[in-house]
């Protein structure tokens, strides 16, 4: 059984910030053991001291690889190539070291993920400040219409979003019907994929009442294909009417247009278990909706229930399970 | 202590859908006569059906004038000019004859409100198929940016909105700082005629992250100029984010740039005792969020809470007092 859980790295994040409490927290809970076996990408400096700052009791070791894990919540494996000097952390600050650091740490897992060696990546909060200050942000590959979509889960809600980090008054103009069908087909396999049988999607319009030009010309199209080829799908829907439907029951997930509307869906209702999941990616990655949070650090105040649930999912999905955060709601 | 209560007459909207049995039963529950002297203007017949369909044992009668108001929560006031012949009203379906009459029922409450005759209007859910039928539809005044500003009211969230139905592509063109200072001024003085000492306004951003080509020359300045004219105000907020933050207590209230900013964040967070009101309007007239529910007409499982609160809300404010809806939550 528990050789079958599969290796999943979490990479600690920016070290200045909450990443190495809101990850030792969660592993002592002993849930993420659950669905995966767990392993830290980081500075186990940072992970001592969250350790000890938190009363958490845990040993906290450092292993060269994958085979080593002791697969227990009492002991944290932590993988460190010592690339961070510990000395140039200032907890609460961005500082080009750190920035650096934690591009390197997720360059790292992305190729265990390569080699087969973990299933799943998950990643605390980054400092994109302090990357940007380290010149490596532009190793973030921003999500890009048609290749990748950011999903949210948070209890009932399952939200695709066609677009990301994209000026709002640029969306009209970028959305197709090839666009759309596309995250529809991507975002059904996803679901499929990860326990859903024959999933309902409702997919939001774009105008207020869905009621505009990219619903006729583009959207309304599109759910005709995507009906046409088998998907359970329906829409568009009116964007404020689409998450409250799903959360009651009415769809297994929404596809949502834009940023914004998922984001500002999620946030309000304040399931305590979101997490983020990269659509599309050639890497199984998972993150939280939520930053570095340099105004409480050290204070033992984080929240870990997000970097839980990611970590939790993560594993589920990476061994084709269902949605595990429903039980966080 | 009674005869100092205003007098808001209530348009019980397109008889063919739950208008009438909603107002009904908001009537009989007593929390309306709470904070007004309510009389309905409609059709009588519609109201006698919805009161023997529910069991609400309340008498229904014509009167005059509002001199003649029973002021009871046993007994329903009805003006009814006889413009509808109730042989007409189709349940569940749109007709000219009672778009027609929804029309001029609200005409008639405005032209008491001009006289003197009554505080404030709530308008009960009208259809506008039916008044596109009947050719009266342009009677509906849009709401213009500017001009007058579309405000939810739901438990802890207070949102007008700088735009309403307006193509989402066009609204980033539109927005300007003048627009956006206007907004805030206009919500600024409502929230204190309301109760709402020195509010804090918290503004939305228009952009993911509040991050963009609108806030930079757009809404900080207005932001600025607000401040600097004594307003408690902050932003640009991240929109996915400052709903949240105004449920948590640290805003009274947000400024939203667009229509579904401001409707995902109340559909999705689900207060019951939402409703609608119409800023910078020379008429006090308030609503509610949702439609004439043709699919459910004389069930009897309309649900009456959003009503009960426009007509409770549109005491309160004719008489200066506080946002009631806090109590709904």
């Amino acid at each position: 059984m528990n050789a079958k859980r599969p290796v999943v790295a979490t990479v600690i994040g920016d070290p200045s910030g909450i990443g190495p409490e809101i990850v030792a927290k969660a592993w002592s809970k002993g849930r993420v053991h659950q669905t995966s076996r767990p392993v830290l990408i980081g500075c186990i400096e940072s992970i001592n001291a969250a350790v000890q700052q938190n009363n958490l009791g845990l040993k906290v070791r450092k292993v060269e690889s994958v085979d080593e894990l002791a697969d227990s919540s009492s002991i944290i494996d932590v993988l460190d190539t010592g690339l961070l000097n510990p000395d140039s952390i200032v907890v609460g600050q961005s500082t080009a070291a750190c920035g650096k650091a934690s591009a390197a740490w997720l360059e790292q897992a992305k190729k265990m993920y390569d080699r087969g060696e973990i299933a799943a990546i998950t990643l605390a909060p980054i400092d994109t400040v302090a990357m940007k200050m380290a010149g490596v942000l532009e190793q973030l590959v921003p999500t890009v219409p048609g290749n990748t979509y950011i999903m949210l889960v948070s209890g009932p809600l399952r939200i695709a979003h066609v677009t990301d980090h994209i000026p709002l008054r640029d969306v009209g103009h970028l959305l197709t019907i090839d666009l759309v069908e596309k995250a529809i087909t991507v975002f059904d396999e996803a679901l499929r994929k990860w326990g859903i049988s024959n999933p309902l999607i409702g997919v939001s319009g774009f105008n207020p009442h869905a009621m505009g030009k990219e619903e006729d010309e583009q959207i309304a199209p599109a759910v005709t294909r995507a009906k046409a080829k088998g998907m359970n799908v329906v829409g568009p829907v009116s964007p404020d009417a689409v998450f409250r439907h799903c959360i009651d029951g009415h769809y297994d997930a929404v596809l949502a247009m834009y940023h914004d509307q998922g984001h500002i869906a999620v946030k309000t209702s304040n399931f305590s278990g979101n997490c983020v999941v990269e659509l599309g990616s050639q890497h199984l990655l998972l993150s939280v909706g939520h930053g570095v949070a340099y105004d409480i650090v050290g204070q033992g105040v984080a929240d870990f229930r997000m970097m839980e649930s990611a970590m939790v999912t993560a594993g589920s999905f990476a061994s084709g399970g269902r949605f595990p955060c429903d039980t966080f709601g």
